[in-house]
């Protein structure tokens, strides 16, 4: 830091003082200075800009854009890499980190896909984007649509998550709730963009959605030194994310700059796990129809019939990896352990990535040594019913001698 | 973007063909092929890591630390400031900006003072930290310290949002709900923490704070190109945040590299304006005691009696800005505007800066051709009740018949 100038003193009044000079502040700061610093029209203080902030724009030599200046306004990419020490304690893996796509734009990592599809709406003036969506999707899609003046038209399960239908619907986008479900939303989507010449952001069948989302390999590789984690685990419904994410560490393979791929776990919920299945049968492509067994909290990857299943089963295969299904239940409780140990505040199908360790470490799938990269891919602020704490507890207190009392029986 | 080579295909089910290479995408991309480039081992293609994203941490030139290494665990700091087309054609302001801290840690700027407070306690092995909170500070503590391995103690006025509450006692907070509202918490929080050495985050004590919020002056500082724009909207509860922005913008002057404060626009709520009272009164500091008329939807500047008072007046005054209130019904309608013509989520405090343009813009405080600033301090998604269309509509379909029909009458 620069050095601390505690000869004069502003207080919270405007009023100054004087005092002796103190380099540094009091062990636990509590007083009503403002600190003030040598500053004597020194611009060295002020750190250079660093190169421009691009978010996952910086990789356009590996997206399939030319080099016209950046439309999309909203800034996407460049999530947190973080490990939090209490995490790592808590489940003694010293080389765990947690990619934490709650920090985009709406909370998910679909917004790389849309920032990718809209950037290409706006350069193409097309005005009117569609797609079908278990939720986080349309979100996506709704939001960065109205803050790009393109119509948003969205076709869900008639079951969505009521807080994330109400967000799109503030964001103006079209909705329609569509009773036969999320394939039966798939098809009407895919119909209506056609019929209408509408853009379709639909993940598996248009490609850029998958070019956006392998960023997120590049930024892990990137923020990890320039290394290759040893897992990385990923929640999987359409199965997009996953074989981006795979796409991505490939083509860093091709550019030369790394040798391997990251193990890949694919999560899948309990409830709804064709994927899973179909791997251990063997399988490289879906071979009979499955159907859920109930409803799952993780709606994100609530998907009977995957969109990428023969990739994913192909990707998963490749990257020796696996499929791992977690309970509703292991997932309620990881939401509240990564808030807890982690201060993050994931979705239910974010946080099953959490609840997969302990049988991927039970099996062997992860050993405690292994660098494992959890992929947070969405954030619970969109469905606040599955942010409730376990225990709720809280103190409503009157006076000061309550709050003693409480605390001496800490 | 690198060649896209596209001689050789690889489909979603894994097979490969080829066909001509084509530079471009189609208009509306849709089909089911994988997007290959010219790789060739060609480590240029990923761009140099730019310089260490290190958040807020690169002001540490002028922040209260010394060389240590940040162990402070999420990130905070570098928010976009974004500039949707939409909204500017709505206003009719070509020159006007959204600062949006809904994206940080728990979406609010309190978060930047939460990771100072705790890289502080952090480095002097602090074990507790409390602050009074109106909701977004405790949220923000309790999560950044939950990531840090530190304990938390929160005191908020018994009235506290639902939502934000479940997410502090989810994050493993202890919570003191204090009947005698924020005044009243706030001089619990002070006694607890000197009885018994916790670290107290309390804004307006703590000069710790101050100094983290200003941060956000630099930034919006550098986004503009070095320059500093002319009118600056922050929502005024305690006034820390607001005068937290001066100092920083104060300090790019006493290093030489401005030449001016922005004039900043404190924005109030109608049901709880005692600053706006008393600087139309001409006072220097607060000189009567003032109670809500009702309370007000934004809670976050909800502050009957401000810490910070004397310098919020002080800093207006400097600053050649004015106070302005604005209406909880105006500001719900912020809330939608900026959701439809920004793709941006706020909470009612940060959507107030919004409300006051118009007002502003009629008594000739804001022009036309100003560069404006509005500070998003906090994001919606914390409570969704207030993320509510104004025209809730979707479409309950069955069939592909339906879509077509109410889209014909579109
Ligand atoms: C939060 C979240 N995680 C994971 C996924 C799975 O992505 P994919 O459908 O591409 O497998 C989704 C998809 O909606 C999601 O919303
Ligand atoms: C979202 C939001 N905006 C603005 C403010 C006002 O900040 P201050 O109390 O420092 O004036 C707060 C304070 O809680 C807040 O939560």
């Amino acid at each position: 830091m620069g050095k601390v100038r505690s000869e004069t003193i502003m207080h919270w009044d405007g009023s100054m003082s004087t005092r002796e000079p103190s380099p540094m502040l009091p062990r636990i700061p509590d007083n009503d200075d403002l600190i003030l610093y040598d500053y004597e029209y020194n611009a060295s203080l002020i750190p250079p800009v660093s190169a421009a902030h691009k978010g996952m724009w910086r990789y356009s030599a590996l997206l399939p854009l030319d080099d016209q200046e950046v439309r999309y306004p909203l800034f996407v990419g460049n999530t947190p890499l973080i490990a939090p020490d209490p995490l790592r304690q808590l489940t003694q893996l010293p080389r765990l980190w947690l990619k934490d796509e709650t920090r985009t734009p709406t909370g998910s990592n679909k917004d790389r896909a849309t920032a990718l599809v809209l950037e290409y709406a706006l350069r193409n003036k097309i005005g009117v984007v569609s797609c079908a969506s278990t939720g986080n999707v349309a979100v996506s899609l709704a939001v960065g649509a109205a803050a790009s003046g393109i119509k948003a038209v969205n076709f869900v399960p008639a079951h969505v998550s009521e807080s994330k239908l109400r967000i799109m619907q503030l964001a103006g986008a079209t909705v329609f709730k569509v009773e036969g479900g999320y394939e039966c939303a798939f098809a009407f989507s895919r119909k209506a963009a056609r019929l209408l010449g509408w853009g379709d952001r639909n993940t598996g069948v248009n490609p850029l959605t998958l070019e956006a989302k392998k960023t997120v390999a590049l930024e892990i590789w990137e923020q990890l030194g320039w290394r290759v984690p040893d897992v990385l685990v990923v929640p999987v419904g359409d199965g997009i994310t996953m074989s981006a994410m795979v796409k991505g560490f490939r083509e860093l393979k091709a550019c030369g700059v790394t040798e391997r791929l990251p193990r890949i776990i694919g999560v899948q919920a309990e409830y709804c796990q064709p994927l899973k299945e179909a791997w251990e049968r063997g399988e490289v492509a879906l071979q009979r129809r499955y159907q859920s067994s109930a409803r799952t909290i993780a709606d994100g990857i609530a998907v009977d019939a995957p969109i990428g299943a023969a990739l994913a089963l192909h990707d998963i295969q490749e990257s020796k990896g696996a499929f791992v299904a977690v309970s509703d239940d292991d997932t309620l409780h990881a939401i509240s352990i990564l808030a807890r140990y982690a201060g993050v505040l994931a979705e239910p199908a974010a946080a099953s990535t959490f609840a997969c360790l302990k049988p991927a470490l039970a099996s062997g799938l992860i050993t405690p040594d292994d660098e494992v990269v959890l992929y947070i891919t969405g954030s619970g602020l969109k469905q606040p019913q599955y942010l409730a704490p376990e225990r709720p507890s809280s103190h409503l207190v009157h006076d000061f001698a309550e709050v003693e009392r409480i605390l001496s029986s800490f």
